[in-house]
């Protein structure tokens, strides 16, 4: 294979305990950091801008984050993802290497993600789940859970459930699916899809429902801070280790060809 | 409750990654120390000795161990596992606590202890089990191995699958299971249960296995192994991560009073 410059996408995993998130940061162990010197060493030292789907935060997870990069290797799809599993830590896997048009743009194409938020609900905290899950036993109200859920898919300005250092100004986003669920006697699962989300958004969210689903939190509190977008009226964030990046949704390649001309 | 020397049956399960091991050494973070240190806080400094039915090796996990102490506190068992919990790190997880027979030995009271060994059979390794499980993508021969499994059960002098540095003069173990199961798409999973197992049996026993398996080892060497006792003829060393201590057994306590007479 002829060296020639080209864009691939890169579907990753990792475990952000050991992260200083996303972002490139200096002196810090990040994943984008992690990526470009290790793509950066196949390329000879010839540096490449990785540019990921979200910038996970400190300490959250992803099970399919996506990313992209122009790289310009003698190495085809297929070996290159070997040797990105033979150089990446344990903590950070490439689950796949695809040759895309030069055009993909992993963070503006993305139409959708999924977010989930695990809480470990046994009495004294399973040590196998510290790292993934938030140790969370204390009773939680279902019925009032379940209507603060129902009131959250639809488009709407999120200020209410950012951070104060967010600096995006278009706050609207559309959630489409906002669930709760119990897969094991152990588990509980906060489930999130949108078309986007604002920093802490997801965090937020389940700090304040565990709050109102505690008892902690008045239901009209939560609806004022829905509807007034005041981020002092919602509850504390959650800590990023319960967060992981579950999927990216893109449009199928058929349906981005059709979209050629924009 | 007034306080007075009672005896304690602990069960704890614990990610070992991050300890060096069951036994107290001076200067590193160990399961036994940090339990005895947390105690000892409780009885305002005076120290006590936790047993634990089986050393664990260090990085090697548990999903219920069991250990024993004597302690002195002004708490009843519920208000001890609580306090344990709050006061235990986040890897190291109080199970129960139950008070029991003076005379109970976690150690010498166990009639048998159960093991798992897990593997990563993803192409490329799954984060969220680097801490867990050895990643080991290559081909299994799924005849060789069935083969070799069957020939392990029965009690033997198992010699031949322990350390160099195995203090134990009485080498003979009854082995009363070892199997091998897939439960998901990307797990595989090693399960031994004996009357008790030699210093780096389990992982002796799984290197031996992947290298045979793998067709790195011919069968008759694993059968001279066996026979032999001479543990330069068995595969490698399995490392740490993979290996769980998944239950210790002992006799029911009706049939424990049955034996007060020995």
């Amino acid at each position: 294979m002829t060296p020639a410059p080209r864009r691939i996408r890169l579907d990753l995993a990792y475990d952000g305990t050991e992260f200083a998130g996303w972002q490139v940061q200096p002196g810090r162990r990040t994943v984008q950091g992690t990526l470009e010197a290790v793509l950066s060493g196949l390329q000879g030292g010839r540096g490449t801008y990785v540019r990921g789907a979200g910038r996970t935060d400190s300490g959250v997870h992803a099970r399919a984050q996506v990313a992209d990069a122009e790289v310009d290797l003698a190495l085809d799809d297929e070996r290159l993802a070997h040797a990105l599993g033979g150089l990446l830590p344990r903590d950070l896997r490439p689950l796949a290497v695809r040759t895309v048009d030069p055009a993909f743009d992993a963070q503006r194409d993305a139409v959708g993600k999924v977010y989930r938020y695990r809480l470990d609900r046994s009495r004294r905290g399973n040590p196998f789940l510290a790292r993934y899950a938030l140790h969370h036993p204390y009773a939680l109200d279902g019925v009032l859970l379940a209507r603060a859920l129902e009131r959250l898919p639809g488009r709407r300005d999120w200020s209410g459930f950012t951070a104060s250092t967010c600096e995006v100004r278009d706050r609207v986003r559309h959630v489409t699916e906002a669930r709760f669920e119990q897969p094991t006697a152990e588990e509980a699962w906060f489930t999130f899809a949108a078309d986007g989300f604002l920093t802490f958004m997801v965090r937020n969210l389940v700090g304040t429902l565990l709050a109102l689903a505690g008892g902690r939190l008045a239901p009209e509190r939560f609806e004022r801070a829905l509807a007034e977008g005041d981020r002092r009226l919602a509850g504390p964030t959650a800590p990023a280790r319960g967060l992981c990046l579950e999927q990216v949704l893109y449009r199928p390649a058929g349906a981005a060809c059709s979209m050629a001309g924009r």
